[in-house]
């Protein structure tokens, strides 16, 4: 999002009274452009902030931290107690002395000299083998690359399709309440190495050529319900 | 429980089709007496068997472990990621290198023996001061006496009485649904030295005192409500 537009959405929520959770693990791992303010600096007491070391260390330590208005916060601990006693104090005192000891922003650096380069082999990808009537975001940080199919294509119904060219992605409906996303998928360059990558591109690019060819034999993939509801892709998660 | 009565409660839970949730954290950790049968072993696939690290090892690494009819840990697979995506798999490598590498059954010996004399302080301390009209088990492993007091005493009612007195333990009512359990106390010999337990009875003693002598002056402690409603202290938790 936008400073602009996040301005606009915390005006919105105040003016609501609504609270807001602001799930930011990616936040670091910018490698282009301007850092963002964060919602939780912009707001007014409403936000809940989640931050986490499953990006930036280890996702198999499993820690993470809230920043929560302090009667959340009561809430937050009663709630985390009573599902499970207590978090692993083993794993605080390891990211503790990580965090100490560590020169965990170099490391960063590394990080995100690392995923930028993912990123640019999958976006050049994208560019040289997307068919016509695609479009994707891109991203300035973070792990993914957010797509959009060309009309009549359900990313979905199209998965196993993909699955059995060996490579997958998560389909937008995931990312929404209502439905939508069914033309989206969310694809990760987070873990394959550039050559990965490219090959990864190439065999979605495969999957989506079969599902236009069943397109245009057969009309769209897309079930009645979810035609029209392409969901508006440029800044969404 | 004794075998017998194992043996009665797997009959009554097969005959009515109970799915039964056999918690075993301290099954390892007997001192005294024969290891009983555990449920698991004597059900027909209707146990789910609950075990931990917690009690052996250490309760930080937040590693335990379930063995369940497959139906169910299917369900429990699905609960788990849909309550925390993962547990730490960092946690679940240390503790195989441990089971793996450190002889943790001679750990455990040295445990019982620890736990052993803790158990004897506190039950020569009961034996030695504990007022007319107080009982209380006789454990053979784990963690704890169950005491229950004279009749009319509230064993939450009394509990703002010892911490005042810096001796703490957990009601009894808080091991039943339906509000038994306001005679007794789970007492914890765990962490304390035998001179702290010696010393935390001696307290725990003083509260009761105070108590009895309240009794003796306005009537019962307990509610209304709760009158003839101890528990059989005999073979519960």
């Amino acid at each position: 999002m936008t400073a602009e537009r996040r301005a606009k959405v915390m005006q919105v929520c105040e003016r609501h009274d609504v609270l807001v959770v602001e799930d930011n693990p990616y936040g670091l791992l910018r490698y282009d452009g301007e850092a963002q303010p964060t919602l939780y600096s912009q707001g007014q007491g409403n936000v809940i902030y989640l931050g986490s070391l499953s990006k930036t260390l280890s996702p198999g330590l499993r820690i993470g931290w809230a920043l929560a208005p302090s009667a959340v916060r009561a809430k937050l601990v009663l709630a985390a107690e009573s599902a499970m006693l207590s978090h692993s104090t083993f794993n605080q005192l390891v990211v503790r002395r990580y965090l100490d000891t560590f020169p965990w922003r170099e490391q960063i650096k590394t990080f995100n000299a690392m995923y930028s380069e993912r990123r640019d082999a999958m976006l050049s990808s994208l560019s040289s083998l997307m068919p016509e009537g695609c479009t994707w975001t891109e991203p300035e940080g973070g792990f993914f690359v957010w797509a959009t199919l060309p009309e009549g294509i359900d990313a979905k119904a199209m998965l196993p399709r993909a699955v059995t060219e060996r490579v997958a992605y998560v389909p937008g409906t995931g990312f929404y309440a209502d439905g939508r996303g069914r033309a989206s998928m969310r694809l990760s360059f987070c873990y394959p190495t550039p050559d990965q990558i490219r090959e990864g591109v190439r065999r979605l690019v495969g999957a989506i050529e079969g599902e236009l060819d069943l397109r245009d034999t057969f009309g769209s993939t897309l079930s009645p319900s979810a035609e029209g509801s392409q969901a508006p892709a440029a800044d969404l998660p």
